[in-house]
C-alpha cells in the first residue's frame, strides 16, 4: 500500500513542532526538586510574554474546558448572574458550566457565524446590573468567528462585571492585550497557538478579578486558583504537574519568544489572509461574519455533505481539517492555520479541498484555489 | 564535568519505559476520528484488565488529586456525611477536598506510619450510620503504609455507604481487586504503577456508586462522570483528551497485559523484599507498620537530616528519593521501588544511600545493604 503522509490542519490540536515534540520523550524529573523549578520560574516568564501580561499566568493539568470551569468556579458564587455571550458551540459550554455551579445564566446570543456585539452586551448588562462577570470567547472556534474584545471590554469596564475571556483557539494567532482592553481573566489550552499536545491549560486572573476569587462561593479544590497562585510565588504547583508537557511548553515557549508576539501573529494573519484568497479562488462562501487568523470557515457547496469532504481529506488523502459541529454539521468545513503553521501548510489543504471536491463530482478548476493564495504567499509575512 | 547519571526512584513521578517514553513525541492525530477511537477502545479494555474490574474505567486529563476530587464530586452532595481514613497527606487531601465541597467530614485517625484497621471503620460507621461513603487509601504514600482494603471493604459493604479507595500510588503494585472487595469507587495517577507522566488520571465507578453520581449534588462539569461515560460509551472522551500521554498509555497497557498483573504484583513484592533486606543490612528502622510494595520508609538515622540525605543522592549522586512531608519531613526516607523498576535499580538505591549516609559521617560498613538485597536479587521473582 502506497505511504500516507498526514497533515493535520484541525483548529487544535495543532501540530507540534519537532523540537518540542521530542521533549515529550525525555527522563521526566521529580517535579519538588530545584531542578524543576528553574524549569517552572522560566515557564511562568515565558507565560506572561504570550498572555502579554504583567499578572502571574497559571497553568494546571487540564484540556481548556478545565480552564473555563476555573474561571467559573473561581469568580462566581452559586446565584450570581453571569452573562454569556453564545455565538456557538464554545459560548454555549459556558453556559453549561455556570447553570452546573448553580450561577444565573443570562445568555445573549448571535446566530452562528455572527459576532457578538458591544452594543448587545452593553444592552445586557444594562437589563441585568446586578451580573457579576459577561463570559465570552476571544474566538468561537465552532464558527471561525472572532470576537472585538477590546470593545467589549471597554463596555464591561464601564460596570462592576468581570470580563472573562476564553482565549482558547485564539490566543498566539490573535491580537490580544488583556491588561489594556480590560480583561479579568484570560485562559487558552496548549493544543491551539501553543503549539503543543492537549492536556495543559492555562489562565490568569486581574487585580480586579482576584478580590472576585478571594469571596466567590462556588466549591472547587482541584481548580483553586488560590492554591496555584501559592504554589506558583515558590515555582510550585499544587498537585503533581504534567512534567512531560511542561517540558514541551518550555521548548515550546523559547520559539514564541524567538519569533515574537508580533512576528506570530502577522504571520497567522497572513495565513489567513492566503487561505480566504483560496477560498474565493474556489467560489466558496465564508461562513463567519467576522472571520479571524485561527481557522477559516466556509459554507460548503450546495448538493455536497461537508462530513463526506472531510472524510475523503482525512482518510483518502491524509489531510485532517475540522466540520462543523452540532446543527452545523455537514454545512460547514474549518480550516486551520493555527501555531506550527508556514506557507506550503495553506497550499496543501486548499489542494487537498481541491481534489476532495473533485472526487466528489464539484465543478472545480484544478489549481485555482492554490494559485489565488500563493498571490499572498510568494512574499513573506507584512 | 563530569557526566552524572540520573535515577528516579520516587513514589511519583517513575521512569517511564522506552518505548512509552517516545509514543510521547509521537505526531498528534485529531481526537475526533476512527483512528483516534480505535486507540481510545483498546486503551479502555487495557484499563478493564488494570483495574481488574468488569467496569468502565474513564480516563481524564488530569492528576490524581482531579481523580480524588471527581470521587467527592460524582458520589457526595452538600451536607452529607464522609468517613476519612486519616493515616497521612493524602488521607488529610480526600478531608480538604470533602471540606471544599460542604461535606460533614468525618475523620478517622491514626499515627503516621500506623494503618487504618477495619475495626476503626466499623466504629466509625456504627457512630455515623448515616455515612454515605467511606474514603481511604490503597497506599498511604507519604508514609509508605498499606491499608487492609479487602478487610475494610467488608466492613463497609454491610452498610449502605460507599467505598472509595484512592490507588494512586498503589495500582499496578498492590493486588487489588474491586469488584471482589466491594470497592465502589477506585481511582489512580499515571506517573505510579502505571508507568507515564503525569497528567492522566483513571477512576472507575461500581453499579452501587453509579445510583449515587446519578443522584448527587455536587456541581461538577470538568470531572462530572456521566459526561464521560456517555463519551466512552462511543469510544469517545467529552473534552479534548491529552492525545500524546494516551498514546504513552496505549504501549504502557501493552507491556502491562505482557507482563500480567500477577506478574506486576510479585515482581513489586521481590524488589520491596529485597530494599527491606537493604534497609535491615544498614541497620535502619522501617517507618511504615504495614510496608507495601511501592516504597520502602525508614526512619533518618538519629542525628541526621533526612532532607540533607535526599539531596546528596539527588545532586551528588544523581539518585532521586523523596523525604517525609509536612511533619515527617527530615526524619523519613521514602525510596520507591514502583513501576518500570529491575533488580538493578534496587542495588543503585541501596549503593546511594550507604555512600550518602557515609558522606554525612554515619557509620556505614560499605555493600552491607547491597549484599542483603543481593540474597533475594540474585533469584527472579516467585
Amino acid at each position: 500500500m502506497k505511504i500516507k503522509k498526514d497533515y493535520l490542519l484541525a483548529p487544535g490540536p495543532t501540530p507540534v513542532p519537532p523540537q518540542v515534540a521530542s521533549a515529550g520523550a525525555w527522563p521526566l524529573i521529580h517535579h519538588r526538586t530545584p531542578q524543576f523549578r528553574a524549569i517552572i520560574k522560566e515557564v511562568a516568564d515565558g507565560l506572561k510574554y504570550l498572555f502579554q501580561t504583567k499578572e502571574p499566568v497559571y497553568f494546571m493539568s487540564a484540556s481548556g474546558t478545565g480552564m473555563m470551569e476555573a474561571a467559573v468556579a473561581n469568580l462566581m458564587s452559586p446565584g450570581e448572574t453571569m452573562i454569556v455571550a453564545e455565538g456557538g458551540k464554545f459560548g454555549e459550554r459556558w453556559s453549561e458550566i455556570g447553570k452546573a455551579f448553580g450561577c444565573n445564566v443570562v445568555i445573549t446570543k448571535v446566530e452562528y457565524g455572527k459576532a457578538i456585539t458591544p452594543k448587545q452586551i452593553e444592552e445586557t448588562l444594562q437589563k441585568n446590573p446586578k451580573a457579576r462577570a459577561v463570559f465570552t470567547q476571544l474566538s468561537e472556534t465552532s464558527t471561525g468567528c472572532v470576537y472585538d474584545v477590546e470593545a467589549i471590554g471597554k463596555v464591561v469596564s464601564k460596570t462592576d462585571a468581570l470580563f472573562v475571556v476564553d482565549g482558547i483557539s485564539g490566543l498566539g494567532a490573535e491580537p490580544c492585550y488583556p491588561d489594556k482592553w480590560n480583561i479579568d481573566c484570560l485562559l487558552t489550552g496548549s493544543q491551539k497557538g501553543v503549539m503543543l499536545p492537549p492536556g495543559l491549560g492555562f489562565i490568569t486572573v486581574s487585580t480586579k478579578g482576584w478580590k472576585k476569587v478571594e469571596e466567590a462561593k462556588c466549591p472547587r479544590f482541584y481548580f483553586d486558583l488560590r492554591a496555584y497562585k501559592k504554589s506558583l510565588e515558590q515555582d510550585d504547583a499544587p498537585w503533581t504537574p504534567a512534567i512531560s508537557l511542561l517540558f514541551q511548553l518550555h521548548e515550546a515557549l523559547k520559539l514564541i519568544k524567538s519569533e515574537t508576539m508580533e512576528g506570530m501573529w502577522s504571520r497567522h494573519a497572513w495565513l489567513a489572509e492566503a487561505t480566504r484568497a483560496g477560498m474565493k479562488g474556489l467560489n466558496l462562501e465564508l461562513f463567519a461574519e467576522r472571520p479571524g487568523n485561527i481557522l477559516t470557515s466556509v459554507k460548503t457547496p450546495s448538493g455536497l455533505d461537508g462530513e463526506k469532504i472531510v472524510q475523503i481529506m482525512r482518510d483518502d488523502l491524509g489531510v485532517s481539517i475540522a466540520g462543523g459541529q452540532g446543527s452545523m454539521k455537514g454545512n460547514v468545513l474549518r480550516i486551520a492555520h493555527l501555531g506550527y503553521m508556514d506557507r506550503f501548510d495553506i497550499t496543501t489543504a486548499l489542494s487537498a479541498l481541491e481534489f476532495a471536491l473533485k472526487r466528489q463530482g464539484h465543478a472545480v478548476k484544478l489549481g485555482s484555489s492554490v494559485a489565488a493564495a500563493e498571490e499572498i504567499l510568494w512574499k513573506d509575512p507584512k
